[in-house]
């Protein structure tokens, strides 16, 4: 029999316990646990999303619409936008999935708790953590893609098909990724990738059936796409990944910042050919002295910036999202 | 007689053509120009500006109300926030400002002027460029600050008292600051800075007088106050200002994304202490490869870095507005 030791792991595993989930599964593996729905409302914050209508009435912020509906009303050049949450539910009964990105901001108990997941899995202080919930009337779902972060997913009501398929093609990625795109990859992505795509079907994967009570890690970078053809609600905590990269760049960077040099604008496209060859000449020996500035970096010095915003992309949206908050009426 | 050449910056300053501007002001040097306000309106854009209610017709976005009804609003937590464009007319009534961030999102013709001055003036084409468009009704203004922009100003409507004064403290600084901090100064700021700071009169500054036709270029890092007792409008187009250190970080880090280990998650703090000495003797080979990771990196490398996204802050907020601009009703 489980025993709750009270943190938010142990909670919401059914028939397994947080060691067992930190050592074989996080950060690489995903894991679909089922049990009662009953387990996730011990998560303080969880209980308070009981319904579409009563999100609708905590949520004073843009929602997001997503799907064929979207992609119609714009003439095939968007599948999303955002729109007033008064709206939101219009958008919903044309078959448009609604997507409440930071829904945390409105549920403080929820920030709480995505908060204590965070140090409970060990992630940087200033790794991005947020709330998304989801909810589609029905035949709604995303095609195949992977994720550069991971989620937690409460799976509260209806059933949603899940394929999932292990990446093959990129370790760690730092990036999001549409299979649709293939064979164009972006530049960063194309120089780490690996190997041929996936079919679109991911018909070497797993596939899983999410029902209410549903709980699903999908760690980064795993392939994975949704469908249903029911009413469903589920909760993603979602979180940042952040590598060595990212501690290591700001690092150099609040280096390179203390000299003026690197800080002058970036002035050359009016320079006549004189002016262009001193800049270049200065800029070549400013690169040579690169080593010099990046000496005696430690171990701590890298680790000290585990407090850092690791994810400004995301930390900017936190604030335009915070500043709308303040007042009802979006 | 001044002859009209068909760029922005000849149509738009008074007995003054834009070689003067470029060679004896820009980017650092600020400039005063006044004339008739006539001039503005041959900037593809600005006649579509013609008032507040006008400018409330066309921006389909949340609006920014900012000051001191805001302060009193909030009990002193937060001096602006962010409410729906239908709202915005009742704040300014109660006296505060409004601040129409992006409003070249619903001008494309502004759009297009703003990216046409952003070549003249040389800078990359990754540069952040946009218009803020600021209305008040009395008594607005701002405490002495500095932003990391710079800024071009038409003043359209009423007078306001600026105090301009050269930043001593810091040259081409990365952020923005507010002199009512003073003396906490961020981290990385402190790392640039030199000597005391001004007092918050800026009384060793200039005061320069906006009346409708002024046209102001505020150079970057430039501390300044503005202040009004009247009815104001002021249209800003603000460019980021890109350093070589912008483009040096993002090679940097496009060498580092293609290693494995610089993109592994870092997860330490669950480790015993065995495992963590390991990966810390990872890092540290890690860190002294670093000078062959950056071995060759040439000019060019770095110039071909001038079309990247060079303000992932800006990027992200434009990315957000224009998912809101898709419908009306916000």
């Amino acid at each position: 029999m489980k025993i709750t030791k009270g943190n938010i792991l142990d909670d919401v595993l059914n028939e397994m316990n947080s060691d067992e989930f930190l050592n074989e599964y996080w950060p690489n593996h995903f894991l679909h646990n089922k049990g009662s729905i009953e387990r996730f409302f011990s998560v303080p914050g969880i209980e308070n999303i009981s319904s579409l209508e009563n999100i609708l009435k905590i949520y004073k912020n843009p929602v997001m619409v997503v799907g064929d509906a979207i992609i119609e009303e714009t003439g095939g050049i968007l599948n999303k936008f955002l729109v007033p949450p008064e709206e939101a539910m219009s958008w919903y009964e044309k078959g448009a999935a609604l997507e409440f990105d930071f829904t945390d901001i409105f549920i403080p108990e929820l920030r709480e708790s995505i908060s204590k997941l965070k140090s409970l899995l060990g992630l940087p202080e200033g790794t991005m953590a947020k709330a998304v919930l989801y909810a589609a009337k029905e035949s709604a779902g995303f095609s195949a893609h992977f994720d550069a972060y991971c989620n937690f997913i409460f799976q509260l009501k209806g059933k949603k098909k899940w394929k999932l398929a292990e990446n093959f093609n990129t370790i760690n990625p730092l990036q999001h990724y549409e299979l649709i795109e293939a064979p164009h990859l972006p530049d960063p992505l194309k120089s780490y990738w690996n190997g041929e795509f996936p079919d679109e079907n991911l018909s070497n994967g797993t596939e899983l059936i999410l029902d209410a009570g549903s709980f699903l890690f999908l760690p980064r970078g795993c392939w994975h796409s949704t469908s249903s053809s029911e009413e469903t609600i589920a909760l993603n905590f979602t979180f940042g990944q952040p590598a060595w990269l990212d501690l290591i760049l700001i690092e150099l960077r609040n280096r390179l910042i203390q000299k003026d040099e690197w800080r002058e604008l970036v002035n050359i496209d009016l320079l006549d050919e004189n002016e262009r060859k001193k800049v270049e000449e200065k800029l070549k020996s400013m690169i040579n002295n690169l080593p010099n500035d990046f000496k005696g970096i430690s171990v701590g010095d890298i680790l000290a910036r585990k407090k850092d915003d690791l994810d400004v992309y995301q930390s900017t949206q936190l604030v335009v999202r915070q500043l709308m908050s303040i007042k009802d009426g979006f």
